[in-house]
């Protein structure tokens, strides 16, 4: 589950529990917690202590597993439904990555199944789902890497890697793979405000695995592009709609916007797991707001003027019309399409492009 | 010099001496310095102390009032060439706004004239400059303003208002007209990463005089136009290049390329004096390197993960083919380029719509 470029297991199962790298820290203070029920969990994933759509999936399976202890201690036969307001509290966390649905529907088919004890069987499925992310990072990051020419320079926005999914890394991952087969010139980093997701934890990840990274503002990433000092933009995803809207951290679509007008190549690297084939176009998903505070201050203290109120989205829509291509574990999908979407779902496993 | 919008005086002469309101300390720490020399002053822009092209200018301006009181009490005959000293250092303080070099070269010509005692002849023209480029931004105010239709919304970046001008501003100018015509719905402000001009100086200001504002982050302007929240994008410049290209803070050309890219309204605010017709396009133009310090921690904390290096760029390049309309104080020009520029620049004084 690691090598030389992917050093950091940010959620673990230590065998009886979850331990959980706490993001919010980073880089000063790298501490692990233990949230031992589902509301805890739920909080953890609200307050941001894990972060990253893949991430939040793998999260919430391992949270079931720890209620369904709880669950199926307190009734061996009425576990279920008990079990299933956890899984709604779970699901409730955040609204906008449908990675979080898409692992608890995964642990609810599995529970339908179950006869005697569920928590091997919930635990195995939570393992398989996290060790697929892996593999499909691994994956993605090499159909990523081939699209990328020798001595490439790339941007890459918020973090997207072993901090944001169960290893490696999406857009990451495919940073780590150029860069491991020596194409990559320069990774460049935006800082992703307000959270600082860049330099905090994208900064953090790649110094610690000897790759160099070259911070920027959010608001040079248009004149980098001007300049010609990068060749891609590749970013993640926390939700593609079927026509191919990316639903993606705030500032993604200004990016992709950029990319266009420049004639910068535009990436987005997500698993299958982020396809969300029951809303038809970007428009139609839920955008989470967050606290003004995120904004108005830093670290607790007021960065902003008093009396400033603050509208802080947490993501935003990028039209598939500016998607150069879509990475998944099964293969690329250029100038991706309601169309090709839809084969990409019916061609079900298998490495395949569809160009 | 003010009125009920506007109510800063970030420059100040007081009879016998220059006063400056420390911007870096905005808006916690509302205290003023007093440099008493060129070279002071000079310390004074490259820090920051006061930043905006044209304060930057006006201060230069009355430094050269400080410079000569000494230089002529050295030597009442030699003066002029010591002067030109101190004129070279304020000149090189910061190298991307025209309007420095504008008011040097100014106060260069009156040098050339004098007879006799120069200190009240350049304290007069400095103090012209001053109150010239209020008259220039209450004349911008209503030019721009006129373009703003009932119940608009506006989003405006870095700081251009009486912190960054002779008093009054130039896009922030336009937005207080409007806002004192009863034009304006909401005013949005970008963060302006890395020193934070919008959420510390424009925030500071627009809430003192009663505008109520609401900040984003840098990255959210291009989801903000999106979602249709605002109809013109107000920016002003630090320097507009012969063809029309604007130079301004670093992430004007992302909000531009975002503007056209969703048809909304991008509006260029500059007084005459940023005008730079020696050069023939933006690319020419010397684009300020800043610390990597200012992406790398904040208040002195660090922010990023330790390791990782920056790129810093203080402005980037507007194209001209992105400018909806470039306000100055002799009227209004639509869709800008060189002809049009070349036709206000031999028009000279007076108002006049060149669409």
């Amino acid at each position: 589950m690691c090598n030389d470029t992917d050093s950091i297991q940010a959620i673990q199962w230590t065998g009886d529990g979850l331990r959980l790298l706490d993001q919010r820290g980073l880089p000063a203070d790298e501490h692990y917690l233990a949230p031992g029920d589902a509301r805890s969990v739920a909080a953890a994933i609200r307050d941001m202590v894990v972060r990253g759509a893949p991430a939040i999936g793998i999260t919430a399976a391992y949270a079931v597993v720890l209620a369904v202890r709880q669950r199926y201690a307190e009734s061996p036969r009425c576990w279920p439904a008990l079990l299933e307001e956890d899984i709604s509290l779970l699901a409730a966390a955040r609204p906008t990555a449908v990675n979080l649905a898409w692992a608890l529907q995964r642990m609810r088919r599995c529970v339908e199944q179950i006869a005697g004890d569920p928590v091997p069987v919930l635990l195995e499925e939570a393992r398989r789902i996290h060790t697929e992310d892996i593999e499909a990072n691994r994956q993605m990051g090499s159909h990523g890497a081939a699209l990328i020419e020798a001595n490439t320079s790339v941007l890459t926005y918020c973090n997207t890697g072993s901090l944001a999914t169960g290893g490696y890394g999406t857009a990451l991952g495919v940073i780590r793979s150029a860069w491991t087969a020596g194409k990559l010139q320069q990774v460049y980093a935006s800082e992703t405000r307000p959270w600082l997701q860049g330099s905090r934890l994208t900064a953090w990840e790649l110094t610690r695995d000897r790759i160099p990274v070259t911070l920027i503002t959010d608001n040079a990433a248009g004149f980098l592009m001007q300049k010609r000092r990068v060749q891609w933009v590749i970013t993640g995803a926390d939700r593609v709609t079927a026509n191919g809207d990316v639903i993606n951290k705030i500032g993604t679509a200004s990016l992709a916007v950029n990319c266009r007008y420049y004639g910068i190549g535009f990436m987005v690297v997500a698993p299958c797991s982020t396809l969300d084939f029951k809303l038809a176009r970007g428009a139609l998903v839920d955008i989470e707001q967050r606290p003004a505070g995120e904004i108005l201050s830093l670290g607790g203290r007021p960065i902003a003027a008093s009396g400033a109120a603050a509208w802080n989205p947490a993501f935003d829509v990028t039209p598939a019309e500016l998607v150069d291509c879509l990475v998944t574990e099964q293969g690329v999908i250029m100038a991706p399409d309601r169309a090709k979407l839809a084969a990409l779902k019916s061609a079900g496993p298998g490495v395949s492009k569809f160009r």
